[in-house]
């Protein structure tokens, strides 16, 4: 019996390239939802060609394109014709063009509504499609950099710094995903579509939302700080023997849980350090003194210590470690193997939304160019053979 | 007329606090939903402390809560059985404490499952509630940091770095909203309710994919490498005269038009730059190249000559600048003002998902604690005027 998803019997037409669109349409895969991914005939989405490779195929694509079918289609003449007998017969649209690529074809969002009202078109762009950027290229680093996100990251006295992944792209993927599924429930009410809008730049902002009233309220430009954070102390990372990690003391009590793990429960209720405020003011002797101790120990004894003692604590994990965690990659299947016709058996991300009746999950491998041409040409438009093979031919798909 | 948004129709029990939680319930309730945030009596959201204040009320709560309708409950005793007939007249339950807590309560999700198989309960916490680590604390801190985002966050040499905003409950919100709507899409077709779990470590995980496939395909452990990518140079931050700057240019073609900005356009076919990936592999000369022309000119300058020239680059932005962009304070309305009974006319974020038919926007301020105890009591429970006096009396409310 076939898998059924939350969004079982939602089908979506998947125009969107690289990262940001990928990323909203692969959760939509993984919970079930119809993704027909649609590719430029011969060349595919950009990130076939991103490593790193197994036996040629493109990691990236496969980890963000699993569970879609992949079809080929030049959305020009005869395909744009194709392209909205597909559009009457979807739910979703999304793509994650440049805005006005898809007006430009005449297939911009008041289009596809005529032919389809209770259509909902989902697009990505660097700045959303209206205001007087929308015309700017937007990658990740421009959407890091113009939100205020890169200039709030790093260290003292250091350079602003982006995000180790491309976390402009991740958010805004997260958040049309949103705005889709809030759009299909009015549709199924009222039966009524609409576009929705996210930008890469508003995203980020919204991700920094406290730290932007830090500004409004008291006019006051927030800085970088480093890993510490502006409210409490010893909040911050520490280094260990081995490593490092991070503590998360918000109160007083376990700051003197702290302090009794370091020999030393006197320590808590000095003048300069017995409340959480003092401890913030006084943060960089706070550190030294828990640096000294943490620097005599490994990291897994002083998170075990840490744990134990009720005070929050992690290692600050490379990548290695996250990947084989009993915890991430074990019980939370944060990491899966998959059976890729040209890759063979490989590791994906697993999904991070975990739901009790409709598990999301991997069910196929993403597609090769054009894998699914015959199947959807057939079934969803009632396409010949031939018809097909004329398609081919005439490259269109 | 009342304002109908996507949402319109959909009840919310909030039991959040602080930011993943109340993040989520703060989307639902821009796009419509009725959310009811329940707090303890008395002291409230612990956010509610949190500065910065205006006239004495927290900007992070106003920020976080608009839209939201606020009662006061004590879940133990009488209290749970008021909370057991409000599940029954809702649609959505959504907490984030420590796994267990709702449990030891009585009001797990099997339990809320027995009165209302319908009800999607949506909950965020740090490891999730499943798994060996389950039982630990989790703030954003330490989700940053098992996830492995601050090992590949930072500079060459540097130490491992936190993202400047609280990003571990930022993608655990979005996340957990996403869930939710999936959820309630399968109910609506259904009539089944379910469990979604969101942990703070799985959402930072998911937001590496790619980083991620660096080790499971290559074997190597990624490493902090600074405001430059893997794959394309020069991608990159640079300084300038008074400032910094990101420059995206992703390609050969790009990288010619920045060499004829410079004045040099025979740079660009030099044989150890003539390509991407001997720029990748050059980058540090590179850099030095690019930045002794950026010196020497403002950020605004560079990004109008670049931008002029199709080549993407960006300033980076702090957050004044952020807040006062004509982009995104102006037409994209990131920051938009409102009328606090308490701390008066404030500016507050805006929602970053455009919808064209329902613009999710704001309506009203966040609730002073227990503002809406009578008419939520009397309206959604029947519960008369000397009912609720009493639960007053009795501290249960």
């Amino acid at each position: 019996m076939e898998y059924q998803g939350a969004l079982h019997g939602v089908r979506v037409l998947d125009l969107t390239r690289v990262l940001a669109g990928p990323f909203c349409t692969m959760m939509l895969a993984d919970m079930g939802a119809e993704v027909i991914k649609i590719e430029v005939p011969k060349k595919g989405d950009d990130s076939r060609q991103f490593g790193p490779f197994v036996n040629g195929e493109s990691s990236y694509y496969m980890n963000l394109n699993r569970n879609k079918k992949g079809i080929t289609l030049n959305l020009k003449g005869r395909g744009k014709e194709i392209f909205l007998e597909m559009v009457k017969k979807a739910d979703i649209v999304v793509e994650n063009y440049r805005p006005g690529t898809m007006e430009k074809l005449g297939l911009g969002y008041e289009d596809l509504k005529k032919v389809n009202p209770r259509l909902i078109y989902g697009c990505v762009s660097g700045f959303g499609h209206y205001g007087p950027y929308k015309d700017r290229p937007g990658y990740d680093i421009i959407g890091q950099a113009m939100s205020g996100l890169m200039s709030t990251t790093g260290w003292p006295g250091g350079e602003p710094t982006r995000t180790g992944t491309a976390m402009a792209d991740v958010l805004a993927g997260l958040s049309v995903t949103i705005g889709i599924l809030a759009a299909l429930r009015y549709r199924d009410v009222t039966g009524i579509g609409q576009k929705v809008d996210v930008a890469l730049v508003d995203s980020a902002v919204a991700s920094l939302e406290i730290i932007n009233q830090i500004y409004l309220v008291e006019g006051r430009i927030p800085q970088r700080i480093g890993n510490r954070y502006e409210s409490t102390y010893p909040y911050d990372s520490f280094r260990a023997k081995d490593g490092s990690l991070v503590i998360g003391a918000a109160n007083d009590k376990l700051w003197q849980k702290v302090c009794e793990l370091m020999g030393d429960p006197d320590l808590a209720f000095r003048p300069e350090f017995d409340k959480n405020y003092k401890r913030v003011q006084n943060h960089e002797e706070v550190k030294k003194l828990v640096e000294a101790w943490t620097m005599t120990k490994t990291v897994d004894e002083l998170v075990d210590a840490l744990l134990a003692a009720g005070v929050p604590a992690a290692p600050i994990n490379t990548i290695d470690k996250v990947v084989n965690d009993p915890h991430i990659a074990g019980a939370r299947e944060m990491f899966i193997e998959i059976d890729h016709p040209k890759a063979g058996r490989m590791k994906i991300a697993g999904t991070h939304i975990k739901m009790s009746d409709t598990k999301p999950c991997v069910r196929t491998p993403a597609p090769l160019l054009g894998q699914h041409n015959d199947e959807v040409y057939r079934d969803l438009l009632g396409l010949s053979a031939d018809e097909i093979a004329a398609l081919k031919e005439q490259e269109i798909i």
